[in-house]
């Protein structure tokens, strides 16, 4: 795989000074270009090999473009609000918005290769690891990133013989880290595992480039040229048409029965039952906060459901068992124009609770396969492909230990219509009711078959979706309540052992 | 202070159920027309003696109130983030955005209280803080947040015998922590440093309400009341038409010179001289910034100037002598959506870096003062108060050791026509020049003016302008880098000593 950059690339001088002027005149205009268009971002990923030029380059080419549209970023240690979240979310929080290049130091890549080079884990770990960037990359460049990846590599004779060089010239001595010294023995698992990575990650659409780091001439020549065409090809590109194609279609019910049809909705609670049992799980709930095993944890509950169904009131029967300091309810309305410079997920990643914190998603990332979809907010492709963006998202957070509940709260249309009604005569209700919701109420059977396909598609082991009986609001508020806390503890039972 | 919340107030159940509905619903409507507007934000302040049902009330209103729309927030351990900055930077980072309310527990009142309870320093300190928490709360007002704060008062003897009733009832004992008997004995000094506190900090835009715990149902409907009534006159009252009153007009220079006019715009370097002393500046910043003692500080380099002064070349070497992880470079454009629902200067407050850190500042917060001003983009109460605000902001940067570098890069008019006309016909230096550069290039006296009265206001002794003469670019760009060795050098010694 580095059999290419082994060969003693090299560009002599006069070549060199040739072709500067007008590679750099083309990357700033390509620059500019990025940040008019500010249709999507760059996101640069330096590998590779200690030694192998990898800061000097990224020095250039802040020298040759526009260092003030470009964000170098370099993740080394972890600060405690990053380690009190799923990995990933050091990543999340660091994306260049659209039209911004970042320029990733330390990114996943290293951090993996660390692990296994080190042998903090073996290779199934590894591949883990490189399945989660796989998808993270996928994701990106779905939601129009542009990613470059550059492996800067040197032979391991190479290598010794530019650390050396490095270490007699007094004016580059303090380049040298005692961590490249050691990285010269471990170049041979450095290597190894590397090849493993590359073949994995390389992929249409984001792949790695490996660039021969001995002659600093070639080495910024060959980056500054992959990068100009990359970023001269998205920019020509309309990623509106990317992913149109070929869209499976989602299988629709063949006889008449549906998931919520089959919900019996006539459960309910008499006030007393209601009573009892509501103030029996909310203490319950309570406790388990104050648990001290719930410091490993964070909770997280999303609430979906029809159009008066009664969120609001169920997540106040929740919000009433905690002290306000425990929880944050985050109410998902249309993005900023900070969220909308980034991907679909990164508005939801940001609330992400740190360990033994609780956030309550009033509407959340499923938003994407309801009410965009049904309205046609995003294309078949962008909801189609949310759902696993989305399981993998809630995946993350499960292996970080945050606990994940998602209500969808049913009622049928008639108690909608009743709803509706008495929320119109009610004066301090009457702002709960517009004209959205009655046209809502029109789609009730595309959301109905959207609430069906997200269930089966979204509802998994380790975050299962609640279907909750909402006709009665006693019965549902219970349910709630309860669920939230079985999840709880069945996550501190699992934990223990 | 207290004497009005020792006399026992209670009102009965009969007359608290009669209250509450109407209370509620007049509170909902409230807050929904706080959304609707979207125009402030709302901070409620929270704080007084342990046991005085502080995290109750807090409850109830959230409980009363649509708790979507309230971010109750704790300040309590601070994150190694945090620490890294600031201590006003971990209350900005959780200001609400207009249309939102923010209630603070453990703000920046209990801080001092602690502190100064426990003796961990005495008055001046705790008047420093008191003094830094006024500035903030008038400059909120000033911004258009509506600021409560409520101060829940027990007498020595209600308190015992508040926390002796908690702990005998088994439902109630744990929200009882250690801490809150410690108070009890700490009462005597937490009342009288608490009396200094809110004598000091009891202004009209931004008073104290205190509120006698001891009845539950005098309590609620006392800050049930307090909250609507402020809620209700911040709705009604049109911000637009305040504090446009008074603005003390500033002197205008009355004989011809000027601070710009005093510069010697001749000096220059020539080539061999600027190599030399550029490559030795560069290299000075690139030892200071991998100094150990730069673990203490933070840096900061604002850049102003002249359209056409050169900004860009000058951030470049600046950049150029160091490795692109170590410093960020903010270009400050118009402010995104979320910005603009902040007060002024959160936007610069969230890249404000963590100690070890640079961030270089492609203009900045004195746009308030410059471009704002000159074009009435803001009123002049609003600029005339930004001086001020702006000395407060960067007197807290110092303190926390940051190091504050300010460059006005200057020109002479001649010089910006000819560079104007060169980057109209330098192919990829076209975009740098705008329509609006011409525009700007019309009122130059008046941004010369501008520039004057923001030196003459805002260079201290702690954060001091340089002027720099940049109708050579070289004798700009070796200026440029020295200084910042020079304010770095001089922060060093200072800490040593």
């Amino acid at each position: 795989m580095f059999e290419s950059a082994e060969i003693g690339h090299s560009i002599d001088k006069e070549a060199y000074d040739a072709e500067v002027p007008a590679l750099r005149e083309a990357l700033l205009e390509a620059q500019y270009e990025l940040k008019q268009q500010a249709r999507f971002p760059v996101i640069v990923l330096i590998n590779g090999i200690e030694g192998a030029g990898k800061g000097e380059t990224v020095k250039l080419l802040n020298e040759w473009m526009d260092p003030r549209m470009i964000d170098v970023l370099t993740f080394d240690q972890q600060t405690d609000e990053e380690l009190a979240r799923p990995p990933a979310w050091r990543y999340w929080r660091a994306l260049p918005p659209k039209g911004r290049m970042g320029v990733f130091f330390g990114n996943w890549y290293s951090q993996m290769l660390q692990g296994r080079v080190h042998g903090v884990f073996k290779d199934a770990v590894l591949d883990q690891a490189i399945t989660g960037a796989e998808r993270l990359e996928q994701m990106l460049c779905d939601e129009g990133a542009l990613i470059i990846k550059f492996w800067f590599h040197l032979s391991k004779k190479q290598m010794k013989a530019r650390l050396k060089s490095l270490k007699d010239d007094p004016l580059h001595s303090w380049k040298i880290s005692p961590l490249d010294w050691q990285q010269s023995q471990t170049y041979d698992r450095f290597v190894r595992f590397g090849e493993r990575v590359l073949r994995r990650t390389s992929r249409d659409y984001a792949p790695w480039h490996i660039i021969e780091g001995v002659d600093p001439n070639y080495r910024s020549l060959a980056v500054g040229r992959i990068l100009l065409e990359s970023l001269q090809a998205a920019l020509a590109n309309n990623p509106k048409g990317k992913h149109q194609g070929n869209v499976a279609p989602l299988g629709h019910s063949i006889d008449d029965r549906s998931l919520l049809g089959a919900l019996d909705m006539t459960l309910r609670l008499d006030k007393a039952d209601y009573q009892e049992q509501l103030i029996t799980e909310q203490a319950r709930l309570a406790g388990l906060l104050r648990d001290k095993r719930m410091r490993r944890h964070a909770l997280v509950a999303v609430f979906e459901g029809n159009d008066a169904a009664g969120k609001g009131g169920a997540i106040r029967r929740v919000a009433a068992a905690l002290d306000p300091r425990q929880y944050r309810i985050v109410p998902i309305a249309a993005p900023t124009e900070e969220e909308r410079a980034q991907p679909y997920l990164w508005r939801f990643w940001r609330h992400i609770p740190a360990r033994g914190k609780f956030t309550i998603f009033d509407r959340s990332w499923y938003g994407r396969v309801l009410v965009e979809r049904v309205e046609g907010f995003c294309s078949p492709a962008d909801w189609m492909r949310a759902y696993s963006e989305i399981n993998d998202f809630e995946e993350q957070l499960v292996d970080a230990g945050v606990v994940v509940v998602k209500f969808w709260l049913a009622i049928d249309q008639q108690t909608q219509l009743e709803r509706f009604e008495e929320r119109e005569q009610i004066p301090f209700k009457r702002y709960k009711i517009t004209e959205d919701d009655w046209r809502n109420r029109d789609k009730w059977d595309e959301y109905s078959q959207a609430v069906g396909d997200m269930v089966d598609r979204t509802s998994s082991e380790i975050a299962p979706w609640t279907l909750v009986e909402a006709n009665d609001k006693r019965w549902a508020r219970v349910k709630v309540v309860r669920t939230i806390n079985q999840a709880l503890e069945a996550a501190f039972a699992k934990h223990k052992k």
